[in-house]
């Protein structure tokens, strides 16, 4: 496949594995670059040492053939990028946050920039910042999220107006059939989370795997809001979020009932009650946890069975 | 075209026209008809009488070729369902209720009949009533809708695991590229209701069709969730309905606020402000008020240029 997704990054297919907190370490993004799509490390539950240990660790069996997401609103970003610099990644991906921060400084060295939108008015601001790719990411993608709710389906034609650049859609995403439906509406390839997050690879506890596998249709929901949108299965933590919102609390409230470390205890840890769940809709159709391998055969098969049948239309 | 949805109901193109309150009079109804497509004439804002002048009209011009779409939850629903048997309307859509209270005795009189539904859980239950086919509408739909909020790119393969029928997707779908997409991810067709609220036909007020030409990425919302979710334009009265449900407002208050006649006087009347409009987020990319025969063609024009476009993957 030649799309000017796998042009960009020098890939086979045009999967990207979204760099996820507590799920995507050196052997989920090592695995996925070796079987032909762009894994990404997932910086934001890293600190920078950990984060240098999974690089060279990825570096070991990938060879250069993965990338780095960071979520910019990161505390350590600065020390972050740094490590990156020292050593040699070739691709960021930048999410939550404002593009023109680091867009420059990462291109200077040579690196390739992608940045996550939820908005047309932000594929805007992508392309005067140059970067060289823009994730598109709708309402049904797991984790933090944009507060216009916009739909992977209207989200995807509408930032493909405003950009002729490399546009890799997320959110919904988990099959080759919506591969090939996200290319129709004019994406040039695919970000995968939840798939991804229910690998063998994935660093995830395997608690948290069971959940995803559990999880069903209207398992998922939205809060937040008023902080900062993220999408969660509905567990305690949920409740005593979506509670602490309808009974009117102020951001420093919700952020104390937050507290510290409850994603890394949910999905880290494997604490299914107390623990934040981030996960996307999609998990609904999610039935297995299988390794990178099997997932990529599987989504190419997919495709290219989706795209012959359709010549019978 | 030839999909189980255009020899379910005779039609040229898999596109059903929704039957939208205060939009799909007898005129858009008849128009999609004989431009190839399957129009709904919409009695959710019609009393008994008005339904029969509508469909008599529209047998005026298009003789038989189009159907008549119910909300179960409609008062005057016994009625209504006696003018479409009086009438021999050959197809009815029906939707906000419970499959199996009507689809019986439509069938029994030779109605052809498909239910709108909002999750998997649902589709089982039409299949279960016997209906002809599902229509599976996502949360990027306009006006009522589901309260799991699982989008259209979710729902489709969700809905198409657990059923064989006849499967029409609906939400997010204005142009011929999603129509593809909605088909690959396992529909037979699909049912546009924004695109066609915005046509000459419509008989919807100018006022709220220019509403929708400006409305942009983040300017509608769902609403309403306690007592039936709704997405709706943010304006004076989505605002309204907002601030009551967030200041915790019982569900008999939010009726009062409701008020009688909010959809038609901003919908029919054009009252922009103090009105309700009803519309999908897709809404963002419509730019045209245009003829149904050209809407029509634009759609399988580009559904066209996408398919073939594919082949270069």
């Amino acid at each position: 496949m030649k799309t000017p997704v796998t042009e960009l990054f020098g890939i086979e297919f045009p999967v990207i594995q979204g760099g996820m907190i507590w799920c995507a370490g050196w052997e989920l993004a090592s695995a996925v670059g070796n079987a032909g799509g762009l894994g990404l490390i997932g910086a934001g539950s890293m600190n920078p040492d950990l984060l240098r240990e999974q690089i060279r660790k990825a570096n070991n069996v990938a060879n250069g053939k993965f990338g780095v997401n960071v979520p910019l609103l990161y505390t350590q970003v600065n020390d972050i990028m740094q490590v990156i610099i020292d050593e040699r990644v070739s691709v960021v991906f930048t999410s939550a946050g404002n593009p023109k921060i680091w867009t420059s400084t990462l291109k200077e060295k040579g690196i390739k920039v992608a940045h996550v939108v939820s908005s047309q008015k932000f594929a805007v601001k992508c392309e005067e910042a140059g970067v060289d790719a823009i994730v598109a990411e709708g309402f049904e993608a797991g984790g933090h999220n944009g507060k216009e709710e916009t739909t992977t389906l209207t989200l995807v034609p509408l930032v493909r107006k405003v950009t002729a650049l490399p546009l890799i859609a997320a959110g919904g995403i988990a099959t080759g059939r919506a591969m090939l439906a996200a290319m129709v509406l004019g994406a040039d390839g695919v970000q995968m989370g939840t798939r991804f997050a229910a690998s063998t690879e994935s660093s995830a506890h395997i608690n948290f795997k069971n959940e995803i596998l559990r999880t069903g249709e209207g398992d998922t929901h939205l809060v937040m809001k008023q902080l900062a949108p993220v999408r969660l299965i509905k567990n305690e933590f949920y409740n005593q979020v979506l509670n602490a919102e309808l009974s009117g609390k102020s951001k420093e409230e919700l952020k104390e009932i937050l507290g510290q470390g409850r994603a890394r205890k949910g999905m880290f840890e494997g604490d299914l009650s107390a623990g934040e769940l981030e996960i996307g809709q999609v998990s609904a159709l999610i039935e297995d946890i299988i390794p990178v391998n099997e997932i990529m055969q599987n989504i190419i098969r997919e495709f290219s069975l989706a795209k012959n049948e359709l010549q019978k239309l």
